[in-house]
């Protein structure tokens, strides 16, 4: 089947592997009008360049972004945007035993037992590198979102057991260091950890919250398409991510129906709620107030301590991955969570101008 | 946009409000072949009827399906199976008072906002009677995956802090008790705690836990149609549910890349894992091994405790709900999970029979 | 795969069985605020009820159609409305003999080919009983479009050989014979033509034509779903249609650049064309002006003559199929051209409203 | 809305303007394990390159194709696969002057209103140089449908009102003359019509012809997705098509029941039918036997004769257009419609993969 694709009134498809060619997106459905140039969608991807920091792999990725269709003189033209990056650094031979056996944690094994073989260079598809296509699309979809007033906060929540204090959150910190945490202490304790773990051999996993802030009441539909369940969707669709939560997430289940509704009060003449358990959605359908998500990564599976596994030829073997990895993938993955949540948001949001004969009218009369 | 369909090559469309004539659903894409009745179907549906002790309502709902296309002398045909559920017990006057106010934690203020006005009766479209057509479907789902040797353990995990010890699980308790838990002890302690609650006019969250076994390896999609996300969807779009975890779920995010892995062994002549962290898929596809899934359900937002609100005449007014309500969800939505946790199974199943050209070449060659 | 879905935005699904209990639809994605009783789709069912004269078939069907979702004190919700129309007048037994053999021009072969048996009743899913789902669900299409100044003419232009002459075009006549021809010589000629017909035992093709007034200039995406496109499915796809033509059709192939280009020019400030070759479709995109279609029907394939064909036996026989049926399909399936045209239109005019930043903005700022 | 997207389990999606970077397509569900490489995907485009003859315009395109993706050591991975041809051949200057008016026939004034612009230079996107990722994917479907035995035969069948002669009907004759006519009398005639044509400054339409053999009985589903209308839509979709006939098409209007019904008989033990006036196709299902349809185009709406319009000052012009251009595009369309009916075959063969339970055990029991 064809699983590429996100989306649909405002969809995008991706393509490439890590070490093929390139890698890009076709981002089908964008209105015309919008003032878009390939710095703006550089902009998104240097967020999730790698080799930033130590903390993240040393590769020079480049990741220098094309638009190769869909705008016209400077306007984005409502056909196809395509968007292309070449990939530059190839160590192929780097990658040659990991052809040889399964790498626990990895995609190697089910790869194989879905197609029949696999293109062992660097993940192939199952690579991070796929998420390229996602942020370019995520940054021409967060574009559009600005312009309607609807904007995003996105940070490294936790660190393995390391978590961000309310307390201390601040906003521009997040920027400013290269775990995107929005607390200064906590991130040098990540920093820290992350520095035992970097000599061991092992890493870490960790969690990303993202805030929309402006997004209209009545975004979602009742059912299916619920705006949590496309928001867990996309996320839990960024490969590593084993958990997403709205709002309070996990700890409505140990609350009470009392603790956890929230109260509607009037404030300026319009109805607001006086608590936020349930992260700005109601019905699945947007309320108006700060929608809240939340989602968990595993820690890197390319560890370089020593590991059990299997070859090909079916021996039980150990193994030590080489090569450069990321002792976190969180850092790098903030922009990701942010890119498809505003995937999500804009496609439902097309979709909700349709929810009323008025706007019809509003078009068309 | 249309909201109400969820799957591609097994899709299924749901209709119908609480208080409104009938519920329903069409199942279009099932294989023919398939030996249903009405029995099949009745099973699943009485998994989640009300009235059956007193953690569930009172009303008498019975909800008895008919079959109205799609089989013919006893086995499916390959056209869309019609399914329906004729409402009978209304009584819209309990509700004429909720459509003057707007109740905490329910749809009621999502719904005007996006549409301009409700169906006020029992919750309309975001009642939790909506799952009836989902369970229907569920049903037929299971029941093609059961001849293909798949099979689904669904249980109460927790209610409220009372969690399932994994020590004294006993999956044939998980039917004889009205909470569906797996384990007496617990269950007893959680029958206590809504006593409790109940008396004080609360209610209580959950969480629900789904084992998948028999699942091949290699169903799933590589990027954004991977199993975890379909799954995350299906699960979220459930009401109430505002958290969804695969495999070791939220505790990745603290755990270390070597304790998280899953080393790879060879168990007579097949590859297998050692542990299962990863919930039985890798890089978005089953593994072969256990898939396991968790949701975690708010409290039943109708509480009968005084709830501050504000009415359609923009006053703060203080409110205490009427009618019968249970004083939590979960029980209930066992099967509910259950049901969407198969069809997403299913349309995965479906779709990856074209993953490899030789699978063509079984069919028509 | 599901395949009894039409549309993305509006989008319906329609189910059941010529002799099964009932037959229906699903209509998802109607906006909210739309008026709507059941009379307004039953004048439209009204128009495809068979037993109106001898032209078309005895049976007295009724078709009474019932809401039984989506509609609140007389306007639509926004959420899914499912149409039913319960099967009255069974004759099971009259097919008992057609489940031995295969009609010629009838698809119980490929039925059975594809799904290794059929329901024989009546056709089964394969019935022109198909239809009244497509056409419940198009008068809600209709419905909207009239709202929003959209109108449609639709009638049949030829019975067999026998064309109206636009010379005699009369579209007050077209509600005044039994044909809906829009022309009176033509029409008693081709009543004339059918009796001959049915006293040999045969029956006849013709075909219909559509005419939609009012539409707006930049209906229809430019590559894939252009209008005409969709409209060449949404019409191919009914049963015994086998061309359909836009605009001058077949002829374009024998014209020339000269002859078939529409030159432009201002009449009261705005762009005009000074003819209609290409039926008001430009690069799939409609230009303002009328859209023009035609649909091809094949004659009824169910005739008393003696026809030669194959038993279950696989003995070469020869048949004489009893039973009432019409001479001819076309006048029925007028109001199901022109319902297929209005789902088509309705999806795209949705699928439009995104076109433009703007568009955005004047629905969300 | 995305409109660029055909296909649904072999999904593709073009991009690109006849004068930006590049144009190309994306194919998402191809089946691992196809032997793939480029040759193979040059072979099509070449069949639609420009400048081979007088009759095809004399712009030298080139066209080099380079897959970017989803192929790794010559085989396909599953994954998708990216094709691009970059444009070479730029000559933006010769349209500045097409920018200031509407061309008959095109789609510049629709795109205006669409959009409130257009790209304007060669059409932009409306050009004939979409067909690119048309034809490129479409050698891939066409190449896994040979696999399985199923073949094209396409040509055209008519320029203006010279049609070929089925008497005179020679296959090998079709890659032997520029217009791929398969009767070289017609073909003669035809060449000396199109020379009239360019120098008086016209062009021709004509109708092209595919015929598909080998495809096994069963594809296309009952309703909406029927065979037939899949391929309605896929021909219509093509830019300057106008009508699209299966089997007798248009004729069957005409024509008698008796006449018009396809005979069953045996014949080696298999049933097959008398005559073919149903294109192979029953109740939108293929019966086995070879599927014919075909599509007709318009003239070239780009003619040197002096033509009427309005320029954006809103003026009433006359224009004498430019520019290299092919007195008719039937011959370069041959297989882009080859190309699409291929798409549309290997959709709905994936489609019909799930259509029985016993499909489902032979892949996974």
């Amino acid at each position: 089947m064809a699983g590429s694709s996100f989306g649909n009134a405002f969809k995008i498809t991706t393509w490439g592997e890590s070490h093929g060619a390139a890698l890009g997106v076709v981002v089908d459905g964008c209105p015309a009008g919008l003032k878009l140039n390939e710095a703006d969608i550089q902009a998104f991807l240097d967020r999730r360049k790698p080799g930033q920091s130590k903390y993240t792999t040393a590769r020079a990725e480049g990741d220098e972004v094309k638009i190769l269709s869909g705008v016209f003189e400077g306007l984005t033209t409502g056909t196809p945007i395509s968007l292309i990056v070449y990939n530059k650094d190839h160590h192929s031979s780097d990658y040659s035993e990991i052809s040889t056996y399964y790498r626990p944690g990895h995609a190697d094994l089910t790869f194989d037992l879905k197609y029949g073989f696999r293109d062992y260079r660097g993940g192939g598809r199952s690579s991070g590198r796929e998420t390229i296509g996602r942020v370019a699309a995520g940054a021409i979809a967060s574009k559009i979102l600005k312009e309607l007033g609807i904007s995003f906060l996105t940070y490294t929540l936790s660190v393995g057991m390391i978590k961000a204090d309310p307390k201390n959150f601040d906003s521009e910190y997040i920027l400013e260091n290269p775990l995107y945490m929005p607390d200064r202490d906590a991130a040098e304790k990540a920093m820290a950890y992350l520095d035992d773990l970097r000599k061991e051999g092992s890493s870490a996993g960790g969690s990303v919250e993202c805030r929309i802030n402006g997004l209209p009441a009545g975004i979602g539909e009742p059912v299916f398409d619920k705006l949590d369940a496309g928001l867990a969707k996309a996320v839990m669709s960024i490969g590593a991510v084993k958990a997403v939560e709205i709002g309070d997430g996990t700890a409505v289940s140990s609350s009470t129906g009392y603790d956890n509704n929230d109260f509607f009060c009037l404030k300026d003449g319009k109805i607001e709620k006086k608590t936020n358990h349930s992260g700005g959605i109601l019905g699945g359908i947007s309320d108006g107030s700060e929608v809240i998500l939340r989602a968990h990564f595993k820690p890197t599976p390319s560890i370089s301590m020593t590991q059990e596994t299997v070859n090909k030829n079916g021996d039980d073997i150990n193994i030590n991955i080489k090569g450069r990895h990321d002792p976190i993938i969180v850092p790098r993955a903030v922009v990701v969570v942010e890119s498809m949540a505003a995937l999500t948001v804009i496609d439902l949001l097309i979709g909700n101008m349709s929810s009323r004969l008025d706007n019809l009218r509003k078009i068309y009369c």
